[in-house]
Order: structure tokens, then C-alpha cells, then sequence
């Protein structure tokens, strides 16, 4: 559970350093809230951490669910690949938004394996570990 | 809680599919990123994505937390529901936005019927399952 | 875990209230969907759900992982203060956005709380209570 868990928080906590940049954005771009648009660099940064909260709120019953039914250490290694695609994809993203295809299926592949690997076991009715 | 399992994955992977349709329309209607506007289709089938990620947050704690006091088969007949529920909800969403209350209704019933399923008994004290 | 379940139930129901205030406020400020702008007022309440959403995504995970550590009262004494922080940001970023930073810190310090709670322990290998 222990490398669930700590994986699980860093992705918390990375898309918490998202949401910062969108602060600190609003600011270096002068987009003042309730306001989302009307800069180009503002809104890359956004749709970074909006993209990430699309992906995040897969990802983390994702990888609860699929250590019911494998060792934590997999499941842990997905989750920190998925944590190394969303740097990718953040880095790519800000420089250029049609780049952002790696970065977008690092983070979403994943999410996909560790959802059909809680899915399957759990249609099959295995037992939890 | 394979039951439960099951219809988690399933609504993750509902909302996956959502996100793809998403990625599909940006070519369809030519909406480059990091725009969401700008097409009254391309919007309709991100509203769908967008809504889908708000009640998703509340579905997937909603359901584990009612399993842990109530038989599993229940908790996952709700999450059934909210699976058609989506499902009516985008397909009306996309046709005309105005005739989308059935589907959410579908969407947001079981999600507020498993809350106050987990709420009451945990008000309660009572003995997890 | 009866507290943490109360708490992050309630804060699930809180999220589905502000959902309920958007909707009411399009109606309101004559915002017909899929559109989320045009309108000051509809945008401020929009951006409380949204905002919230960012930050229940987070809370909910960092809540039941920090359980695995920590007494169950601590931990949802953490979500409590969430709860009230919320409704605090929402106060007042309808008044006026600018004025958003007390609550905004009220319900993200808990978030942070909680993550670190979690996150330390287990990178720690710390035993699961």
C-alpha cells in the first residue's frame, strides 16, 4: 500500500503545482479572475492543469483499484510514469500545444493499463489481494 | 468489491472515452488547443466531457464509500444507473442542449442516493462492512 | 473511518451545491448552455464549482490515504476545516474575486495537511493502521 499511497500523493501533489503555475500566470499575464482567456500563454498553462485534473481524476481510483489485485510495486510504476508523462506533456504543452502528443499518451497510457488491470481481475471476479 | 471495482473502471473508462471524442471533435470542427470555444458542436461535446468529470468526482468516493456499509451488488446497481445516465445525458447533450435534464437526472440520482448512503450510517457510527 | 467518510461525504454534497448554484445562475444571468461565459455574475459562481472540483480531486484522495496513518479525528478535524474554508472562498469570491485569498488558503492548507500526512509516512514505509 505504501508505494500506492506515495505515488498517489505526488500526483496530488503535482497537479497542486499546476494549479500554482495558473496562479502565478494570472498574474505574469495579467488575466485577473473570474477571467480564463485572453492570453494565449495563460491559457496553455491552464489547460495543463485542466487536462491534468481530466487525467487525475481517472488515474487515482485507477491505481487504488488495481493494487486490489496486484503488487503495489507495479502498480506503483505505472503511477510514476504516468508522473514523468505529465512533466513531458507540461514542458511541451507551454512550448508548443501540437507537441504535446508524448507527453498526453505517457500519462494516459497508464491510466488505461492500471484501469483495464483493476477491470479485468474485478469482472472475473478474483479475489482481492 | 469486485462488483464495485467493475463499475468504477467502467465509469473511468466511460469518461476516457468522453475526452477521446473531445480530441476527435478539436479535428472535426478545427479547434486547435489550448482553445475550447469558438464552435457551438465542438462546445456541446465538451460540456458532456466537462459535466462528466464533475459528477465522476463525486460518483467514484460516493461508491467505495457505500460499500463499506452496503452489499457491494446494491453499490454497483447505483453506479449502473449512472452509467445509462451518461450515456442518455451525452447523446441528448450533443442533439440539443436544452433536452439534457433526463440524463442528468439519471447521472445525479444514484450519485446523491450513494453520498447519503455512506453519510448517514457514518453520522450513525455504524460498524463499516 | 466513520469520520473521514462523514467528512469527505459532506464535502462531495457541498461540491453538488455549488453544482446546483451554476445551474441556478443560468437561469438567473440568462447563460444558456453549452456557453460558461457572458456574464460576470454566472462566471464568478462558475468558477467556485470549478475551482472546487481542482481542489476536491485532491482533497478526497489525500483524506483516505492520510487514514491509513493517522487517527480518524485528526484527519477529518483537517477535512472540517476544508469544509467551512470553502464555503468561505465561495462568500466571497461572489462579493469579489480579489477578495478570494483567505478561503482559497482555508481549504488548501488542509489539502497540503493531508498529502504531506500521507506522503511522508508512506515514503517512510510506515505500517498502515
Amino acid at each position: 500500500m505504501n508505494h500506492v499511497d506515495a505515488v498517489a500523493m505526488l500526483a496530488v501533489l503535482q497537479f497542486i503545482g499546476f494549479g500554482a503555475l495558473v496562479g502565478k500566470a494570472r498574474g505574469t499575464y495579467g488575466v485577473k479572475a473570474p477571467a480564463v482567456t485572453g492570453s494565449e500563454p495563460f491559457e496553455r498553462i491552464y489547460r495543463v492543469q485542466m487536462n491534468t485534473l481530466e487525467l487525475l481524476v481517472a488515474l487515482l481510483p485507477a491505481l487504488y483499484a488495481a493494487a486490489h489485485y496486484w503488487p503495489s510495486l507495479y502498480v506503483a510504476g505505472a503511477g510514476a510514469v504516468y508522473l514523468v508523462g505529465r512533466i513531458v506533456y507540461w514542458r511541451a504543452y507551454v512550448a508548443s500545444p501540437s507537441s504535446r502528443s508524448l507527453g498526453f499518451l505517457l500519462s494516459i497510457g497508464p491510466i488505461l493499463a492500471l484501469a483495464l488491470a483493476a477491470l479485468v481481475p474485478a469482472l472475473l471476479g478474483k479475489t482481492p489481494i
